[in-house]
């Protein structure tokens, strides 16, 4: 997380600041997995309390947990805003927002009966533990798969713009042809059914019944089974070249110019020069001379 | 889009042209973005046209709007047409058809009641959208994209010949052997469940009762769970083909004529000579020969 | 196909069997298309008289067309094992089986009524088309792809039997928990069930009711939607492989040991060897020496 | 499996360890067999029993086939303790707890009764198979395909964890939209809903009726339709990167200690020392001079 909002004092807000806002100290990553514990356990409770037998049973038991895990956590966000130079703009961060909604359904529900399942949105906090795994082996792996996520996304949007508009004219030409018992009731509702069908989900909830809509319909499947290659092709291959672009620098030899070795290289795979130019070649104080490396 | 079609003079018809058929100036961008709009809309009335009850109540609205898009695109067509010098050129062109198309099924309508809805098709004009994006950084990836399905398709053509012949025989294995009451009324509609179920969409509207119809439902469930590896693997592999084929340029070696050199490479891989004609061979200039690049 | 049981002398034997059994003269050709032509007439009128409907109207002619294309198959068998010296060789062969199979169905009709379906195995007669096919662009991507099957074979053979492992006892679990009403009647109902779920068709005749069993289908269903990366990243790895593999040699230069050239490479990429060594090299006769290749 | 139990001596004991345990002579190899063959029919015996029909008619044989097949396990465990030095580490190896949940479900119905079904477990004994197959060529590729999957865990995991949060989430939304009665009956069932959508498995027991339920879930079927992309592409390039790494030799260069070698390599590719350290350099025999390797 970024450290704008950081206080620039050494007292107690900073000391808070270290415990609830970093966690390179033991205590501080002890708070953050605390809260992580009681984020899951309120998500339990809510998922608890949909049950229709367990709500007869413990229904009061879980409205003053609900309570109390929502100002455990609004005074969690009181602290965490005291301790910020800046506590508009953390705000208005990702974190920030956050911690707002995650509050937000339970004061909601003194206001609008029913919202307070929303509260669920509250295990969007424990991205939180990303915090906690920066510091270990994850981290470096997330980003190189988010890296590929990121630049596939053009080419899975153009994609997608493609399927959409597949599905659309598929959905109408079903329309037209299936009679409304079969349940094409509308294009929305046609083209509900064609996401099914492409995604290759297939509830069964609406089928075409008549032979020409099964034709049409065996289309679709078909275009849904084979264009699955292509988000999987295009993840692949930048995930491949990721792996591969972790691996090597881009920087050329200052001798040939050649400009694909390993990171880990000390000399020209192809001249032998000195790559490191910030240091001296330490050939020129060692005897044995390698100068073709 | 190819300009063949492209009006000669330099008056009227001329500054037409530029409007609605180029899209490097602002008004005619603007022109392209708000004909997107409207063809947008126009698709959105006819899918709310087809729920019931919109209908009911806004069926007049929604009449003449339809009549209005219709004019408005024959119009434009009519435009089109005009400011071009081979205008029956254009309508054999790909767009032509699929201007036609667009306002056809209202024309139609007033013959053939219930073609109303073929005016989805009408999204097809969306497809205009590219020559926008053209300036953007789309295209080379959809280009890329384009590439590596285009010399997928023998390949992914040949998978599915294979598909559709294991199909076949496994759906009048099926056929054979589970009762019609279960829906396996003809050899077709055993077709129809059998890619149902090869795709691994799996409606449920026909299944096997028979333990012996299940087992081989089951072969044909695992068939298609792996052989999806095919079309994916085909096409990743055509992907990272298509990358590193990026990487290459296409240009001739003045020396020897090898035409497959990295982009980067300065020196012909084959015979040594300079690549880039345009500059000095630094060579001739330095000291330092680099015969061993 | 191997020429094997190819007639030595030059009479009519030889002329049919050029005709029938080869496919390089426009005859042979023309044979072979219009062979599969009718191949796939059988097939579909095989397809038509299952429909109940048709059957009714045109039970007659589909009956005699039968015949026809039966007496048609069994005529034209007869005829390549007439052309043939070693008849019962072919009969042995795949393409013999084949053809056995493809005419076996209706004549057996006349002891065992109902067998007739089996007809559409004669689809498997249409595998010819990839010997006219053979003369085009396809079979060199066809055994590129098959090449890279083969060599998957195995690890798609390991994770199949490890799936089957894991669904198994996943069926047992479920038979055990899941009342019989719910559709569990035994293991190897359940075993559909769990394969059903794994490879994410599911039909939904079967479904868990209890929340345990609705924990472990989700379970099943997790590990199908993971593992489906195993055989797909099995094959794409082969096919990388494999068109990587077709585009270099692997032959080792004579003059430094590079192994790893295009094999459109006449010099060694490295130290400029020439590298057919059957051959001279047209360097020894040309006056521009290019030593630094 | 590892040795660590192997008894000393060369007695009775040594010999039923080579038979039993080991798997390189013919005796052993033909144990090894059977035992395999009688723990698959074990299994089909558990498989058939759970058969209503079947259970009618052979209730009593199963019955005692089960109870020869459980003394028959039990005895060999028991001779498999006998014959090694330190039977209580071999009950707590992963073979040892496999054997004995192989035969405890037969005893425990003597207490609990229905325990019986569990007796499938045993078919994890046939992962004794393996034992076998490492003699056969299987392994290495099973050794691959492991490696890139422990490789490609914590990536899997890290994957599998957002899944489950946006699936809860995406689960609360549809358990307030939706009513009752089309099944979202509380968040865990919702839950169970979105995984069967999201993995495309689609069993269609619980579908949104309302509008914007089947807006959602057309979001949540196409992430995972897209999503597939992530494990795939990552197991892909595990796949890819494995055997790659299969082509480089992990022996240090003499010389300078670059540990990164293609097998074939004959010299360091970093300071060209002879690599292969039991036969002779060639240079120093031969007169053209390679000092360029």
């Amino acid at each position: 997380m970024t450290l704008d909002f950081k206080p620039g004092g050494a007292g107690l807000r900073t000391r808070i600041f270290q415990i609830i806002f970093e966690s390179d100290t033991p205590l501080a990553k002890g708070f953050d997995i605390a809260l992580i514990g009681v984020i899951l356990t309120s998500v339990l409770v809510v998922m608890l309390e949909s049950i229709q037998s367990l709500r007869a049973d413990y229904g009061d038991l879980f409205y003053w947990l609900e309570w109390g895990f929502t100002l455990a956590f609004t005074i969690e966000l009181a602290v965490r805003l005291y301790c910020l130079d800046k506590p508009l703009r953390y705000l208005r961060s990702f974190y920030g927002v956050v911690d707002v909604i995650a509050i937000l359904p339970t004061w909601l529900v003194l206001i609008v009966p029913g919202a307070q399942s929303l509260v669920v949105v509250r295990l969007l906090r424990v991205l939180r533990i990303f915090r906690v795994l920066r510091l270990m082996q994850f981290v470096g792996e997330g980003r190189l798969l988010l890296g590929a996520l990121k630049r596939s996304v053009h080419q899975i949007f153009l994609f997608l713009f493609t399927v959409f508009m597949l599905v659309t004219i598929f959905a109408a030409l079903v329309y037209l042809i299936e009679p409304a018992e079969a349940g094409f009731t509308s294009i929305p509702t046609a083209i509900y059914w064609a996401i099914v069908t492409l995604t290759t989900v297939g509830y069964g909830d609406i089928v075409p019944v008549t032979p020409i809509g099964q034709a049409i319909s065996v289309v679709v499947m078909l275009i849904g089974y084979s264009i699955i290659a292509v988000p999987t092709g295009v993840f692949s291959a930048e995930v491949i070249r990721s792996i591969r672009a972790d691996r090597y620098s881009d920087e050329a030899c200052p001798g040939c110019g050649h400009d694909r070795h390993e990171k880990r290289a000390k000399y020209c795979l192809r001249c032998g020069t000195w790559l490191d130019e910030d240091t001296p070649d330490p050939r020129n104080d060692d005897a044995p001379s390698t100068d073709e490396a």
